[in-house]
């Protein structure tokens, strides 16, 4: 990986010492809410998770980096509540994460999520369809037990960020079906996929408070802001990012003609080369798998296309304006949410 | 269809008035909040509901009998409130009703409901498992937006009612790898995938009137038997049933090997008989494909093995507990429940 990708052209930070603080926070309840599940589904969702091997036997460690639960509880600090305050939204949002991992893996046909078996791949089409649908419903019950005066516009918020983040995989799903994809309608896209859950965990906490509008709206577009530059840096990655580090092939998105935001503002945005990519795109049918020296010369198309450097400069002013959003924000969790989100974006895999 | 099919062994109820009614008023809500769908979402979920065709041509026509629409409007007439204050509860659970339709369509690769084809054979997997899951973030979305001062009890009444629909059909999947289900746990799944939002459907609109316990609890009790009186007769249906009259083919549920009531019934309480019906629905892996003649002779079985006379029995001792249940409700709406809860108990198809 070079300098190029990281939007600020600094070292990788070191991972931010409040990811590991909320967790600690968070952990006990969303263990507490998986209980709750059926038998079955919580099971599944303890493998999926992390906590467990697929036979149910516990695993050591402390599963994923928790990025969305921990924003969640820096939400409600930024609206001066404790961080207890903002412990359901984090367990709800970190639900409706993992609800919509276990079901895109499905429609995605993915075998291998953080180098174990998927869900689907292990228990079946079914048993993937059930256990997210039953963390979906369980995120909205946290929200509605939390006891805050404020569920209703905490749940409220919980339900559109879901339905933005479902709107995104449509779009999703839909793109792989055209080739005259707009570079607005990838950014939407990705505001879907990407942004909408940032977003919202960044809210949810200040929501829970009763914090007044402009907080929730500052932390809500901060949210939304990193959730893009982290999409884009994604893409860069899934075309450059070194495979050791990324755990993926390398050219892995142009192997899947992927349109990704790089390769879309290059088709639409780069002129001769730009037409020349689209053709490319446009090939799949006919032309078969793509071996690894013709991806070479396309990922350099798309870099002399202009989408390598406009990707990598669109994730920098993202990171800025997410920052400049916080300016309201006490100084304590605001430099906190800053440290995560340069972690988030300027991650190497 | 012989009048053994019926609890009370009398002619097929005329579609009940209130059906009619309460459809006309929730109709426009349904539509307004289908309207909020993402526009893909939004098509697929019209033509699910049977509003428009495939390619987006409306329907005439009202749509499916909703029923659970009609109880979550009476649930509120019950407990003294108006019509419109069930609303939002009506929609809701006709949204989740649908949701698990979607989803369970694709996971039981049926590609017909209704006489038409359903949503994952026409746009693929993918599609509907977002379209379901869409539904159901919209479900929670129209009762939190209700304006009631009861929203977050009638939310979480919504969501515990979800999981235990959901559980319902994480069961029915497991009973396809089991050979040792028993009939308490064919009742508790059959009481999840049918008796759960058959009894939140009517709780939710007493619930949003803000009505005492122990009306909530009467009409809980009173949806959760008419379920499974429901699931008994459909059961039956599916083994006796006139092809012509259900639109399944004759023995279908025996053709499936299915576990259904009358056949753990048979299994677990009919001795020898039981045994020898135990070792063919065994036999699926060397059986193949069983003729015309063999189903009649299975179907015969599990009725010498009493599987018949007792789930007809049962569903009618459930539908006199369901009338019990309301003997402290008014009259007016109680009137109307029970006319609803023998109307689709005693259907024909």
């Amino acid at each position: 990986m070079t300098a190029t990708m990281r939007p600020a052209a600094e070292a990788a930070p070191a991972v931010p010492a409040a990811l590991g603080r909320t967790r600690d926070t968070v952990q006990p309840a969303l263990r507490e809410a998986v209980g709750r599940l059926d038998e079955t589904s919580r099971a599944i969702s303890a493998y999926h998770l992390g906590w467990t091997e697929a036979d149910g036997t516990p695993v050591s460690g402390n599963g994923g980096k928790a990025v969305r639960p921990a924003l969640a509880v820096l939400s409600a600090l930024a609206a001066g509540a404790p961080a207890e305050t903002g412990v359901p939204g984090a367990v709800a949002v970190e639900l409706v994460h993992n609800f919509s991992l276990v079901h895109d893996d499905l429609m995605d046909g993915d075998t291998e999520r953080r180098h174990r078996p998927t869900v689907w791949a292990l228990w079946g089409a079914p048993a993937a369809i059930l256990t997210g649908d039953a963390m979906l419903a369980l995120a909205q019950e946290v929200v509605l037990d939390s006891g805050s005066p404020h569920a209703i516009p905490a749940a409220r918020l919980l339900s559109e960020t879901t339905r933005r983040l479902i709107h995104g995989q449509v779009l999703d799903v839909q793109f792989e079906q055209r080739d005259d994809v707009t570079l607005p309608e990838c950014l939407s896209m990705a505001g879907g996929k990407t942004g909408a859950l940032l977003s919202g965990s960044a809210a949810i906490g200040a929501v829970l408070a009763g914090a007044p509008a402009e907080t929730v709206d500052a932390l809500a577009v901060f949210g939304e802001e990193v959730g893009l530059a982290f999409q884009l840096v994604d893409d860069v990655l899934g075309i450059w990012g070194d495979a050791a580090v990324t755990g993926k092939p390398v050219y892995s998105d142009l192997r899947a003609r992927k349109k990704s935001l790089p390769v879309t503002y290059a088709v639409t945005h780069g002129g001769a080369k730009g037409r020349e990519l689209a053709e490319w795109l446009a090939g799949e049918e006919t032309g078969g798998a793509a071996d690894e020296a013709e991806l070479a010369r396309v990922a350099a198309l798309v870099e002399s296309a202009g989408g390598r450097e406009w990707a990598t400069a669109e994730a920098a002013r993202r990171v800025a304006t997410a920052e400049r959003a916080l300016s309201a924000i006490p100084s304590g969790p605001r430099e906190e949410l800053i440290d995560i989100a340069r972690f988030i974006v300027h991650r190497e895999a």
